[in-house]
């Protein structure tokens, strides 16, 4: 096969990034491994156990339960149709902000259940008065982000719990980018600053662990038996995961990194992509463009759609968000050379738009 | 991390396998790749369509749609998404033999539509008569499986195809297992023999790539739309897949695979595993135990459950039928040294067991 993977060198769009070597290095022993079958693959089975401990640790959950997914969205799934299962009702209904990821769309299309919306306030986080007025005795589950896809904000965990326990309502945090940063600094986003039940946290994106590691947290085991079908030809008799084989290369590559950079390298990486997070918007600034303040490593800013088309034409992968704002995410493959060097591509873009144009006749 | 995964010499249960040196490759190489993000990852997006060419190719359908699935699970329960979305009624209901996958009950729980399981025959196929009975105005999903968990049978495909048009239903063939070896055989499986609608069919079990990537491939791009969301920030406009973020080294590595196998790599297997196959089902047999034949390379016997466990207690992994019999699947990685090895364990047990205790006193 001839085909090469893109380089990282211009990738500012993703949430993933490049595996950290001892991730990459587990992941190729573990390829050939599927801890979807306990039974015949028991080391990469232990190896998920240990996965839980430390996502738990990182999480604030004391005796952690949950497993390692293929993403995200198959942990916010999850996690909505645990919440679906425990309704005492047949119509229930997800009450999100908008700015949650389009995962849980996704979701409520699947599962069936009713998705409602809640606008976000000046600062992008969700609007509480909005969720307190949107709630009801149907609801099944309140959605917080800590660390949102468009602006990497978090919403106030703890007043949404207390919204979501006044009706009865369970709690889920999308920490699936966010999971790996926010443990350094001062935000209330975890199992032990807020009464969540459910939390989606990867190390496949900040936690530097190779694809595919997503990670389902359950406050007590008995939320994860919602999920549970019975497994017929497995040495093993119940299975709670969405997904039937699942990546042994994935799992094994996240105890690694975990093992490896949980707390020092983890925080060490969020300092680094924080200052390059703070130095990109404030160059942006400097230029004249409105910036959305980097609360975690991810910068929004105002650049004009002809700009934004250009950059990407010089090789330069970078995405928008909803409403058309360059969006660019600092992982940990982003340097600040990198940044450097797509600022001075996006200032030749502009020195040339604005020459006058020169007609020979 | 110290931990070794198992070695694949005693591995006799599972439907995954050594990936072929080629398809390793590709997945060490497209680790670091997220087809979930296609205007990022440019040159996984594109193998993935190459993918899904050749699946076409092997399961007969002309201009093939569909994607790299996590495996069987996902597109099983995404095949069954698309009938619920496809009926005419608020409760549908999904029609299949006793011996389809226990995915379609994690499908169903899902997706709440309403299973109904139909005996299979004395020779482990589905009962025709008992479909043609239980299919009516709200079925929404005949499904036949080519290549069974535990008996390695293909249901009769074209017969339940026009069982599922005359109540207007769709028809899914599960080739996850059997799809890579069905092409070397007489039976009618694929979109060439009947009006099938969807198919599973996994490159990470008997088409020798690395986990994740199984296959959903549907007979119409429109099918497909059933299933997409919008997908605001990132640079491409929808997404059909169960997840988000998803493993470029699935879909590389299936390419490889099928780009270095087909068809000459996989007849060469399916000869040697079947011949396998066959060899131990006659070992067996000549040990006066009752063994299901191998249609395909898979042999159900009936040993007792102290063998078995005595089995398991000497490293064999090994996994039962929902019935108790023991189950071996002749993968690439199952060499008849391996077969042997395990019939002269067997014998040995067996031996000891008909000594006759002697006590001292």
């Amino acid at each position: 096969m001839q085909a090469e993977p893109q380089a990282f060198d211009r990738v500012l769009s993703s949430m993933c990034t490049e595996p950290h070597p001892v991730a990459r290095d587990a992941a190729e022993r573990f390829l050939a491994t599927n801890p979807g079958d306990p039974g015949t693959y028991p080391t990469v089975t232990a190896l998920e156990d240990e996965a839980i401990a430390m996502l738990g640790e990182i999480a604030g959950l004391d005796d952690p339960t949950g497993y390692v997914a293929s993403g995200g969205t198959e942990a916010n799934l999850q996690a909505v149709r645990i919440a679906r299962e425990r309704a005492d009702t047949t119509t229930p209904n997800v009450v999100m902000p908008e700015s949650a990821h389009f995962s849980f769309q996704k979701a409520a299309d699947v599962l069936g259940v009713d998705l409602r919306i809640v606008p976000t306030d000046a600062d992008h986080r969700v609007d509480l008065e909005a969720v307190r007025t949107c709630v009801d005795a149907e609801t099944a589950l309140v959605v917080g982000v800590a660390g949102t896809t468009e602006y990497g904000r978090v919403d106030p965990i703890p007043e949404l719990g207390r919204v979501a326990r006044e009706v009865d309502a369970m709690l889920h945090v999308d920490a699936a980018w966010g999971g790996f940063v926010l443990p350094f600094t001062d935000h209330e986003w975890n199992f032990s600053h807020a009464p969540v039940d459910t939390m989606a946290i990867d190390p496949h994106k900040m936690g530097q662990a190779a694809v595919p590691a997503g990670g389902l947290l359950v406050r007590s085991a008995d939320l994860l038996d919602e999920l549970a079908v019975d497994t017929p030809y497995l040495e093993s008799t119940a299975q709670a995961t969405l997904t039937g084989t699942r990546s042994g290369a994935g799992v094994a590559s996240a105890v690694a990194a975990m093992a490896e950079l949980w707390p020092t390298g983890y925080r060490t990486q969020y300092v680094r992509s924080q200052n390059n997070a703070e130095w990109l918007a404030d160059a942006l600034e400097k230029r004249g463009y409105e910036v959305v303040e980097p609360t975690l490593p991810l910068v929004a800013a105002d650049v004009p759609r002809s700009t934004f088309d250009a950059l990407r034409d010089r090789g330069w992968r970078i995405s928008r968000t909803g409403t058309g704002e360059l969006r660019i995410v600092c992982m940990p493959h982003v340097s600040r050379e990198m940044l450097a060097s797509f600022v001075a591509d996006l200032d030749r873009l502009e020195v040339r738009a604005s020459v006058p144009v020169v007609c020979d006749d």
